[in-house]
């Protein structure tokens, strides 16, 4: 009947052990990239800190990071290898306010509809009932794609068909895609299809391979390093379909991270890993929704900077993240490296990707 | 432009090599259900035997078995164990027709263009283009529904799912199924799903584990046991959807053959997997295309009793397989156990079923 | 040091809930192989029965069966189908002992370390560091060789290489195998190599394909047919290595469950599925250790009808259960269907067998 | 007996098509990074291009890059992104000498027999017999450990269980390593090993989770950024065990390339992955055996850039390459992404490692 978002209860500040708390300690950074011993390292779960008796929650947050205390007494969540020298490090690892530093489980209401909803956890696999997972998504999508912002991460295998090439840019062109996230492969093979109508030298429709096919993603490749950026690539070869091209005329923004199994690269693509990290964190603080696809690397990267909360408007609401994948490994492994709340489902995305568009563009 | 069944074109008779062919030379069979000691063992292509001068194609074949020649010069193909005492078996190992045993591969007209459509061989994976495989097959569907006989093969994953099983159902509803293989597991959680809503307890919308849900399926087949069959069970329980009830409906046949894992069994499982062969090659022999999905057992019994053609009103047609399955090692491992000709697609079952659904009924 | 078998501590039946418990009610059998409406199914935990006021364990227990209470008090865990009219069989789906029905899961003194030894749960796959387990599993198999009944399910992968096939029979030799289950393939490809050098017509060692080999499995199990029986095959054809060579040479029961994939079969296989359970069954009441190595389907029918726990010499003590295999969604099945109790390890099969030789054998 | 090195035949140059072939033709790189049009793109076999008429092999070959003619007449094989204006790059796209461009592919004496023992190539999987494929292993890295250069490339796999770990640490202590490439994952687990004896706060023989162990790596990344580098760090944590320990007392070169789900990272890892690559290239320009494990990302890294023969002391040789993961999948991917001589192994690198480490040392 309708998509509900969960809503979020703030901690009753009022109970003893939260008013009775000390206010957390900092320590502050004498090298560059590195955290003072006893850090207090994050958790994709909201956390308060206690700053001048007063509880602060951390933004824009993520896991496995530090939380340094600004002048202002808001808290920023970094990473290690972004501190700079002086600034002041949240130290202590209790998570009952005991040193000040409250992890809070559990906020939102309704919390057991949600986790049937979107939260089952055990024992997803092929298996596994889809039916409802799917409309829940569509609704999702269709509240997210007005007054949220959806994150889309795609491996290559989300271009290697024609109708889930196709129905990927029906779904930028009809607003459900806020940031693409993706590497060097994935824009490559949309763009070798834009142009010659391949994907590593196969047809993406025939499945024909072409004469000399392996030239095809190389000579894309020098073309757009030639023609020095995506947006000029576009031009110069009159591209009309698929992916980036959607991207493009959309203004959606993409961030491709390098890896070290780039041809080319493509202009676009960030070579150093960390700078590209920050890049697509800046997508990962205001996500509402992410959406990964066939892409264990980029999944698991994007699942690492992802809390499960975000804050819109001054409201506290959870963040979906799904994975989808034809591997049970890969899918369960964002579980595994700490990703706790994502919802996995085990498919080819060729056919994620024609549900989706069927179901939610005209 | 509409599909177009290969046309299978003859071989020259009046060749040299064929016409100075000698007869097959046969061996009778001295002990029930074992061949004389230098058999010939059929392939899943056309195969001729020159008996009394004149080349006889078998009919109705399957691979791995053998070829018992009848008093009216016709032959038929035969399981060892269906073998009787007293039998002419073809003998003789070459298949050149130098022994009067011609394997005759490559005899459908354009097998260019069904190399490409209907043969593609190699490297199919998760990251194949699937699209046109859909199409080919939407088009193969809706000629067999009129001119064909379709086989489905169809494990419990079938039926995990509502959406799937009930794509399943309209599909049989609307005539694109001619008959249903499986096991005892399919139809008892197909049965417990159409009673509780359930399979193996869980709900097969919401995911939801039901209290004592281990129970349902041991309910279901012990009412199906006191029922005494299928049709008196969806008597007594009124069901009214599902597989099993669109099957009995429209007199769909349905074979299960029993295995070692089964509980129950439904009483119309047969316990003898030899008699259950039996019944399941009585429609592979009429077989013109054969879909099988998320079951390795059943798929790859099924594929062993498959030719890749069949004679329909006197002309030989080829038969078309499909394998469908999230696993690759699955789908591909019904082609190195010898179904050479099958055609693979990597991903859930729910979301072909629902494809097929949306794409061939209204 | 060395291995500790964990000790069972019985429920203190003292206890009021206990002492004030009702005695089960029964009701008896009307139909052959259907249980009364309100059967109590069974698990695979120790479970007490309370009979004339007294708490009676059952014996040689299975999962999803019932319970049929004897004349002489004693009660028989039975498979619905093996169900005679006038039986008398346990009613009530309680477990709390507040109908007389006790399931007592928990009884093994030292659980935590148990827990932690041979029942670590969760999200075992290929990453999991199985060196503790290879060494638990050496030090229960040297105990269970004289203490115990080790029983071992096997598929075909385990011989279809010769270190792994050799590695396996040097186990039989040395009496680490006292039952062996599987089904036709297993079998047939062992006897293939013992008579060829191949497993469907591939060199068990240097992998290269024999011209005509596919005939290779059907010419091996036309000879045993002719044969008669395997004992007879082994003597006329002399040989005198392998799997199932070893077991006939040891006195090793061999098992061979019938499927619908078969061909052949050989003469010792059960083509009925349920007369081929009985047989299982008989070994599974007996086991305290069960290997099931690459086969899903036999693994799964073995898991479903072994208990938790055996009584030796009048001593409860746990059965230990091991699924291995290279696939994460086969090993974590047999969990699915509810064999909680299983050790999975994920591996190829041929590793595994050639560890344990080393470790075992000298 | 033992292992023998298959012989490499230069092309007879006195063949009349590779007599009377025009020299190559070469453009300007005009823009930085940027090739001309036309240029030929490399394959992982041996090439020879033709030079004031002489044919000059490409040494240190790799496949998708480009050749520069240098002023001594000799070729060097770079990649796209490398290219500096003004360099001379070969034009032309056949491969049959008719543009001065020699692809030989089948120099190698005795290629049969290598096609058996090196280069079996199709439907590798886990039903695989692998016993030979271990024992040629063997008697390659006997030879190679003195005459060759062995290039491993390790996933976090590798380091997660104690004796796969102590297993790598033994065969580097033998000499078997001579390169070890890898990400930042690897090492900081290794490293959390053996400072806290966890891998991802799981302890790598008891699999028991550490209270707070999800500080244990960051812990470790944390302490070894305040350290500066890797040897600092082994010093001041006194680490006296694991895969990176060993590299460093034995003075094994270590490549770590970043990725994007990094943490940390470590003061030794690459941020920029195209300086990363070129780093690992040095390596495989020299290798003469790669093997990788259970790392599809930098196993596919480290393919696209090893060719399938170097050339040691004059002499061209072939280079063996071997890809070992429990999935079908992650093998295959190597092979369908080019690099076409992969001898792949479906198991568990744990049990892959232990078995190395019996064999090869004592």
């Amino acid at each position: 009947m309708g998509f509900e978002l969960p809503k979020y209860i703030e901690p009753n500040f009022e109970q003893e052990f939260l008013k009775s708390a000390p206010n957390v300690k900092t320590e502050e950074v004498v090298k560059e990239g590195v955290a003072p011993e006893n850090y207090h390292g994050t958790t994709i779960f909201p956390e308060y800190f206690k700053i001048d008796g007063k509880w602060v929650l951390a933004k824009e947050s993520r896991m496995d990071s530090v939380v340094v205390v600004k002048d202002n007494n808001e808290v920023e969540v970094k990473e290690f290898r972004n501190l700079k020298v002086g600034e002041k490090v949240v130290v202590g690892r209790t998570e009952d306010a005991s040193e000040g530093i409250y992890v809070y489980n559990g906020g939102f209401v309704g919390e057991e509809e949600i986790d049937e909803t979107f939260a089952f956890r055990s024992g997803r696999s092929r298996e596994t009932a889809y039916s409802k997972d799917y409309d829940d998504l569509y609704e999702v999508l269709r509240r997210e794609k007005e007054h949220g912002y959806i994150v889309w991460v795609l491996g290559p295998a989300a271009v290697f068909d024609k109708d889930a090439r196709e129905a990927m840019a029906a779904l930028i062109d009809n607003g459900y895609v806020h940031a693409f996230l993706g590497g060097n492969a994935v824009a490559t093979h949309d763009l070798e299809a834009a142009t010659i109508g391949t994907a590593l030298g196969q047809d993406i429709y025939t499945q024909k391979s072409m004469k000399d096919g392996h030239y095809n993603h190389l000579d894309l490749l020098n073309k757009a390093r030639r023609a020095g950026s995506i947006e000029r690539l576009i031009e110069e070869e009159n591209i009309t379909d698929g992916i980036i091209h959607a991207c493009v005329k959309n203004d959606v923004p993409i961030v491709l991270g390098g890896s070290i199994r780039d041809d080319g690269p493509l202009p676009i693509v960030i070579s150093d890993v960390y700078k590209a990290q920050n890049e697509m964190r800046k997508h990962t603080r205001k996500a509402t929704t992410v959406i990964c696809l066939a892409t264990q690397l980029h999944s698991i990267a994007t699942g690492n900077m992802t809390p499960s909360y975000t804050v819109v408007n001054g409201e506290v609401r959870p963040v979906f993240i799904y994975s989808v994948d034809v591997s049970e490994f890969a899918v369960n492994k964002l579980r595994d490296r700490g990703t706790l709340e994502v919802k996995t489902i085990v498919t080819n995305v060729q056919d994620f990707l024609v549900n989706l568009k069927n179901n939610l563009t005209k």
